[in-house]
């Protein structure tokens, strides 16, 4: 979802210019929530920062246009402000989608829009705001087609046998599906092609339309080249298709963990048995060491794409040298996108039947996590417990599991609760 | 999704007699995983015993025909079995999507299939093993409109526009997207038509078709009539299909929740104080008893549809109280489909700075939890500290959001583990 930029394809010489016009005007009626959908939020992040994220991301998009109805532009402004999207221009919609499209490509020909001063771009890039997981590679191949062809989009298979039906609501007949395509987004067009095709186009076709590649074919006599597209290029349309949504980001957000364990021999012993459990389902980093901010190794763990930190200790008191990680993660930006997970895992050996948790302690995990939340950190308390004659391997085993749940789960509610867990 | 039986449009005169055809011996390679999507577990269910459970809660369909590939015969057979499916019959399927249906009708016809004694139903209706969320209002539509027309077949808005590509990948026109529909399913036929329609059919038909309506068409020149669907009949295609149907499924086993307490003041008031609190977001049942197995009023709940039980004590060891009802849960088969949740909530208003759990308490939360876990009801312990002096509303109110969160989330992997939060 993050990743490493520039491209894998192309050298610099061969990096088109672009730009992207993002249509989010939609008012996200199929959705059957009062939110336009591109604005409903996906781990409290609205969607259509997820997909500007993604454009920002690729070197070569020189400007994100992105087209909101009237009524969103503050909206969009302040989401713009909040994740500190860069080369972001937000302009105002018509009452269609093709009127919204023209207008954000007005921004580049117009003199009305001067003020802008954007540059005219060889090759603009169409892309729905709700299709956030576009990748750099699927852009590139249709951005390099089209400015081969003129025009360029995307297609899936369909996934449905299409039928037209006559006027009596019976089927009149259906269509071979091997013979056609989905249209999906990312397209792309020749700028002066593109625009040349709204400027001559009917008030029916702006009106009722919806299919840029139509509009290129009808009046510039373009036959735009058809680029088989990736499963993970679908429109989140429907409600189950944000639910969709929140699960392949979390998956994403489950690919990676930093164990992070004090000096004592025990806890370190626990971080590097964790790490061999771990390693088989998720990347893992482990770190022994008593935090400094020097660290190198930490702080590139700190600058790449890691969401999740397990911090072993053997004090019940860890806040301090915690307090050190959460200050080197808030400068990474890191939680800026999306919220990282801070788990404090304490094994307690106890030989005793009975044993105490202070109150006291509980009172600090739970102003500790309210107050790193702040941060877009969300911390949780995990207590293993375990009998001294238990090998660690199956104490941390049976834990692995519980970190793995709370890792992939992200859940809010549990920010601030300590788990304690019996192992044996 | 568990819709009290009986239909709400049709008394019993006209209610059809139907069989239903499920094909389900796809190969699942859009969802790239091995497993073919009918058999993945959602919730540790596979999806094609939910769409079973769809169908067989409709009385009025006589018999459920599940067409499986050969090697999947078995597996399906131990499916039924292990959620005593009723009124269901495994058929062996073809090469294809049709010759798997066809194989399907054949039951009903011919007499090579004499042994398995069903009768030829008037309609019969196709459907997906892969669209779980049927419901009985448009598979009515649907069959009453087949008995009409000859057949018929539920349809829905394109997401996106449909293209025709040329032989060099480029683009050859655009249909309007208005004047065509997804072909979903359900569909339904007189049953004599769409056999007609299969034994007249050529082998490319059975060998490169897909679309039941346009063999009806085709050879016996009916006029499908065309049902406008719901969104719910989606198919499970892809992974992210997989990941919205079981937010879809939590979602409705979140709907209903009962809340129990014992007959202790505090535990009785902070019962009543968390149906207050959550009554606004889900159903809530709440009930104080010193539980006994002659309760009426509890045992109704239990032969209903409440996936999520609360029970609040004020004892440190309520499993013998709770045995009772894990007895009861287990007699009404309501944890044979879903999970079960039921989190023992205890609160604690200890003046003392530091206070004692039990070692031997974890220890017998994590028995019990895993002892019940093989009835598939998940216990999960909520440990709710407080000062005395707070009320027992703001307690009450901190802890509904812990509650929801455990009742959606359904983590197994957090069973038997001992939620502590600390209130104030």
């Amino acid at each position: 979802m993050e990743p490493a930029s520039g491209s894998r394809h192309a050298g610099p010489a061969a990096r088109p210019a672009a730009a992207a016009v993002l249509p989010a005007g939609g008012s996200g009626e199929r959705l059957g929530g009062a939110t336009p959908k591109q604005f409903c939020t996906v781990h409290g992040r609205p969607l259509v920062s997820y997909t500007v994220r993604a454009m920002e991301r690729i070197s070569w998009i020189s400007d994100i246009i992105v087209v909101v109805s009237p009524e969103n532009i503050e909206t969009m402004k302040t989401i713009i402000e909040k994740y500190g999207h860069k080369r972001v221009t937000v302009v105002k919609g018509g009452i269609t989608r093709h009127r919204s499209i023209f207008n954000g490509l007005k921004v580049f020909a117009e003199s009305e829009f001067s003020k802008y001063l954007l540059q005219k771009p060889e090759v603009v890039v169409i892309h729905d705001a709700v299709r956030p997981f576009i990748e750099e590679d699927i852009l590139l191949e249709v951005v390099l087609a089209a400015k081969e062809h003129g025009a360029a989009g995307a297609i899936r298979p369909l996934v449905s046998t299409v039928v037209a039906a006559s006027a009596d609501g019976c089927l009149d007949h259906s269509l071979e599906r091997a013979r056609y395509r989905a249209s999906e987004m990312p397209q792309a067009f020749l700028f002066d092609i593109i625009y040349q095709a709204y400027q001559q186009c009917t008030d029916y076709d702006l009106d009722y339309g919806t299919e840029c590649l139509h509009l290129a074919l009808k009046y510039c006599k373009v036959n735009a080249k058809l680029i088989e597209g990736t499963a993970d290029l679908w429109k989140v349309t429907y409600k189950r298709d944000l639910y969709a949504a929140e699960s392949i980001i979390k998956d994403s957000l489950s690919q990676q963990i930093c164990i992070i364990t004090d000096m004592k021999e025990d806890a370190v012993q626990a971080g590097f048995l964790l790490h061999e459990s771990l390693k088989s389902q998720i990347k893992v980093e482990a770190i022994s060491i008593s935090l400094c901010k020097s660290d190198n190794h930490l702080q590139n763990i700190f600058s790449g794409q890691c969401y999740n930190f397990i911090y072993i200790h053997d004090k019940q008191s860890a806040f301090q040298e915690t307090q050190l990680q959460v200050d080197m993660l808030e400068k990474s930006n890191i939680p800026l996108f999306y919220p990282v997970i801070l788990i404090l895992v304490h094994l307690n050996s106890s030989e005793n039947i009975s044993f105490s948790i202070g109150m006291e302690e509980l009172t600090r995990i739970k102003k500790f996590a309210r107050e790193v939340k702040k941060k877009n950190i969300w911390v949780y308390g995990l207590l293993i417990h375990y009998k001294d004659h238990l090998p660690l391997q199956e104490v941390v085993n049976s834990s692995a599991g519980l970190i793995m749940a709370l890792i992939k789960d992200r859940n809010p509610e549990l920010i601030g609760v300590l788990f304690s867990s019996l192992v044996g």
